[in-house]
C-alpha cells in the first residue's frame, strides 16, 4: 500500500469495475461488487487489496499470498494460490499498469499562478494551469489548458504548449513546440544550444544554433536531460516516445514514434531513428546514422553504423546480436588459452 | 593553502592536538606545541603548514617540501626529507583526511529563512535550520534540526529529513524518506518518477509510480543525479552510501551500507546491491540483479549477470577481471595477426 | 529560415559583405550588393537566402536548391547547381560557421536587475550586467561588464567572472574563478564538492575539498554537466576549451586549451590533459592519468592509461585505434568459427 502522504489514491473500485478496465476475465464465482481499496505487492497485500503474479519464480509469493485479487494470465493461474480471486488478462503486466493508474492516476493540476511565479504579460495560458513558486514564464509563451509548471522551472520566449504539459521542478525549456501531454522530468534542459564547434586559426568556433525543438504528443522526458535545440533544423520527438534519466538527445537528432531511450543513453548530432525502436541503458548512438524503426539495442551498446529497420544489435561496437554472443563465448575461450601476463594468475 | 575567499580555515592546531586528532606518531624530539596553520601540496607548503606524502612517486616532492609538518606512513617516512616533522600513521590517507576536516570542517547552517523562500505553513522544521532563497518547502514537510536547503531547491509535500541534512542548490526532492546528516548535491532530482513502461495496442503506457525513496543516516550524493521512486515498493540506499555526480539510481534499486558510486555510473530497477560494494565510473548494472556485499566493478563495465559477494569484474559483459585482463591480452594478440581491412595499414 | 519567434535575424547583408566576412571568393559576375536576408538549408533556401554545401553527399540537394548564394569548396563548386551564386571557401565549414554568426548573433545582455533576484549588497557586477528573475548573486562575487545571469541560477560567495559571461537558468556555480567570454549551460553545477571518499575504521569518510574551479576565457560548457572543486589543488579548464552536456569533470582535473569533450564524457579525479584533445561521446578517462595535447579519443572508449600527444585510440581499454580496428576484425572472425550456445542459432 503506497504511503499516505505521499499519494492519494483513489477508490475503492469493486473486482468486477477493474476487470473490466483491466480487460481481465474473473472466475463467474467471483464476487464482483467486492471492493478493492488499494493495491500491494504479493508478500504485503492483504484481502481488500489487489497484486500481480507474471514472473514463474514469484510462484511461492503467489502460493501464499493474502491478497484478495490477483492480475494474472492464463498460463499462471493454474498455479496453486490462496484464494485470491484471480483477474486473468491477455497481458498481466498491461492490465497491472492499467490498474495501477486507477488507484494512483496523474495528479491533476491545481489550477492557479504562484505569488512568487514571475510570468511575463505577453504569455497567454489556457484554462486550469498552475504555475509554482519561483516559476519563469517568458514573453510570448502559448500554454494549453491545465498545464502544470514546477517551482523555479523556467520557460522561455514564445515556447509553445498543448494541454496537460507537465514540467518538473527546476526544469528548463526554450526555442520548443511541445505538443499535449507531454511530461518533462525535473532538472531537464530542453532547448540548449547544441555542439556545433569549428575548428578556426584562432581557437574552436560555436557556430550560431537557430533551429528548435519540436516535441509530439504523450512524449515523456525524466530527470536531468540534455535536449538541445537544431542547427539550423530541428531537433524532433515523435508522439508517444518515453526517455528516462541523465539523457543526451544531441542538434538535429530526429526520433520517431514510441520509442524507449533507457538511462543515460546518448545520441550524437544529426541521427535518424525510427518509429519503435528500443535503446538499452547508457547506449550511445553516433552522429549522422539511420536507426530503422522496431530496430532494438542492447543496453550500453555503442552504435557506429546504421542499424536496419527491426534489427538487435549489442557490443561495441554494435554488431547482430547473435554475432555478439559468439564474440563474447569466443572471447572468454581465448581468455582460457592464453597466457596470463606476468604478475597474474 | 585553500583561498579564504571561498573556505574558512579554523586552526592553527598544535602539532600534538594535530597527531592525537590523526592517530599518528610524533617523534619525541617535536616539539608537539607547534602550531599548524593550514594545509597544502608538498611542493607549496611553508613551514607553518601541513602536507601528505603517501604515494612513492612523489618522493622528490618530499624530499624538497619546505613543510613543517608531514603526514606519512612508517615505511615512506624512511625516505630523505627537508626536516619536516613526521606524523607516521597506520592510514595515511585516512590520517590525512581526518586533518582536512580540523581545518575544513563542513560549513555549519546558519540559521534563519530567506524572505524570499516559500515555506508551507505546515511544514515543521527543527531548530537552527537554514532555508536558502528561493527554496520552496511543501505542505508538511518534516526536518529535523540545523538542516541547510540551497538557494531554489524544492521540496515536496511530506519529505522528512533527520538532523544535519544538506541539500544543493536548484536540487529537487520529493516522495522521500531521508536519514541524518545526508548531504544532496546541487541540481540532483530525487524521488522521480520511475520508468516503468509498458507497451499497450495504442502505445506505450507508462504505470502509477507510487513507492518512495528511502535514504540512510551519512548518505552522500553529488551533483546533477537522478534517484527515482518505486513503482510499488520503495528505492533504497543505505547508510553511509556514497555517490558521485550524474548517477542514475532506477526504481527499486536497493543499495546497502558504505557502497561507493563513482561518476556517471547507472543501476537498472530492481537490482539489489548489497554492503561495501565499490562501482566504477561509468558503470552499467542491468535491471534484476544480484550483486554481492564487498563486490568491486572495475570503471566502465557492463554487468548483465549477478555478481557473487567479494568478486571483482570488469568488462563488457562484466566477467571475473582476471579472466577480462586474459582476454584484453588475447584481443590484442589477436590483433597482431589478424589482417588489416583494405584502407588500413 | 529561423523561427522569429525564438530568434532575432541580423541583416541583411550584401553578398560582397558576406564574402569579405567568411573570407569566400565570389565570381567576379556576381552582384556584390545583392541583399542575402537569411540562412537556410539546400532545400528550403529561397533566392534572397544564404546556404552551404559541403557534404558530397549532397549533391542532388545542391543541384536542385533555389538559394540565392551558397558556400562551398573550390573542389565541390564544380558540381551543377540550380543558378546560386557561389561563396568559395577554403574551409566552408568555418565560413558557413561565420556567416551563420552574422544574422544570428549571440544575444547580448539586456542589463538590469530583475526585482526578483537576490543580489547579495557586497557583490560588485560591472556595466551592462542583467541578473535574471529568481537568481541569487551571494556575497562578495565580482563580475565583469556585461555578464548575463540565467533565471534560477545560483551564484555562491566570492565567485570572479570576467566580462561577457553567460549563465544559463539553473545552474549553480561556487568556489570558482571564471575568465572572460565563457558560457555556462542551464542546470550546470560548477565547484560541487569533490568525491574524496577514504575508507575509515566506522565507514567511509569524505575529506574536505578545499580547492577551486579555474576556467579560462572563451571556454563554453554545455547542460547539465558537473565540473567539482578541487580537493587541495584546483580543477583547472583552459581557455577555449567546449565541453558538450551531461559531462562530468573531476576535482583536480587540469584540462588545457581549445580541447573538445562530446556528451556525457567524463574524466576521474586528478587526470591531466593537454592542448587540443579531442574526446569523444561517452568516454571515460581513468584517475591521474596524462593525454597529451592533440590527442584523439573516439567515441565510448575507456581510457585506462596514459595517451600520448598526437595519438589517437579507441576501444574499452583503449588501445592505439588500429589496433582497435584489427581487434574489431579479429572478434568478428573468431564469432564466425564459434560455436554458438546452446538455445542460440
Amino acid at each position: 500500500m503506497a504511503d499516505d502522504r505521499f499519494f492519494s489514491r483513489r477508490g475503492p473500485f469493486t473486482l468486477g469495475e477493474i476487470a473490466k478496465r483491466v480487460d481481465a476475465l474473473l472466475d463467474s464465482a467471483a464476487p464482483s461488487d467486492l471492493a478493492v481499496c488499494g493495491i500491494a505487492p504479493l508478500e504485503t497485500a492483504n484481502s481488500a487489496e489487489l497484486s500481480y503474479f507474471c514472473d514463474e519464480r514469484r510462484a511461492g509469493a503467489f502460493a501464499a499470498s493474502s491478497a484478495g485479487a490477483i492480475i494474472t494470465s492464463r498460463k499462471l493461474s493454474a498455479r496453486p494460490h490462496n484464494g485470491a480471486w484471480l483477474l486473468v488478462a491477455q497481458d498481466p503486466r498491461l492490465a497491472f499498469a492499467l490498474a495501477s493508474l486507477m488507484f494512483y492516476p496523474r495528479d491533476a493540476a491545481e489550477p492557479g499562478i504562484h505569488a512568487s511565479a514571475q510570468v511575463d504579460p505577453t504569455a497567454v495560458m489556457g484554462e486550469g494551469c498552475q504555475i509554482g513558486p519561483g516559476a519563469v514564464i517568458g514573453p510570448n509563451v502559448r500554454m494549453g489548458s491545465r498545464c502544470r509548471i514546477g517551482a523555479n522551472a523556467v520557460i522561455g520566449q514564445s515556447v509553445q504548449f498543448g494541454e496537460g504539459v507537465v514540467v518538473g521542478n527546476n526544469a528548463t525549456i526554450s526555442h520548443a513546440l511541445i505538443g499535449s501531454r507531454v511530461r518533462i522530468g525535473a532538472g531537464t534542459v530542453v532547448g540548449g544550444e547544441g555542439f556545433g564547434i569549428v575548428p578556426a586559426p584562432t581557437g574552436l568556433l560555436c557556430s550560431a544554433q537557430f533551429g528548435r525543438v519540436i516535441i509530439g504528443d504523450d512524449v515523456r522526458v525524466g530527470s536531468n536531460c540534455a535536449i538541445d535545440r537544431g542547427a539550423m533544423d530541428d531537433t524532433v520527438i515523435g508522439a508517444g516516445t518515453a526517455i528516462d534519466n541523465l539523457i543526451q538527445i544531441a542538434h538535429n537528432v530526429r526520433i520517431g514514434r514510441s520509442c524507449v531511450f533507457a538511462g543515460q543513453a546518448g545520441v550524437a548530432g544529426s541521427t535518424t531513428i525510427g518509429d519503435g525502436v528500443m535503446v538499452g541503458g547508457q547506449v550511445a548512438i553516433g552522429d549522422h546514422l539511420q536507426i530503422g524503426s522496431n530496430a532494438k539495442i542492447a543496453g550500453k551498446s555503442g552504435v557506429m553504423r546504421d542499424v536496419a529497420a527491426g534489427e538487435t544489435v549489442a557490443g561495441y561496437p554494435a554488431v547482430p546480436i547473435r554475432q555478439w554472443h559468439r564474440q563474447t563465448v569466443a572471447s572468454a575461450r581465448s581468455a582460457r588459452t592464453a597466457k596470463p601476463e606476468a604478475g597474474e594468475g
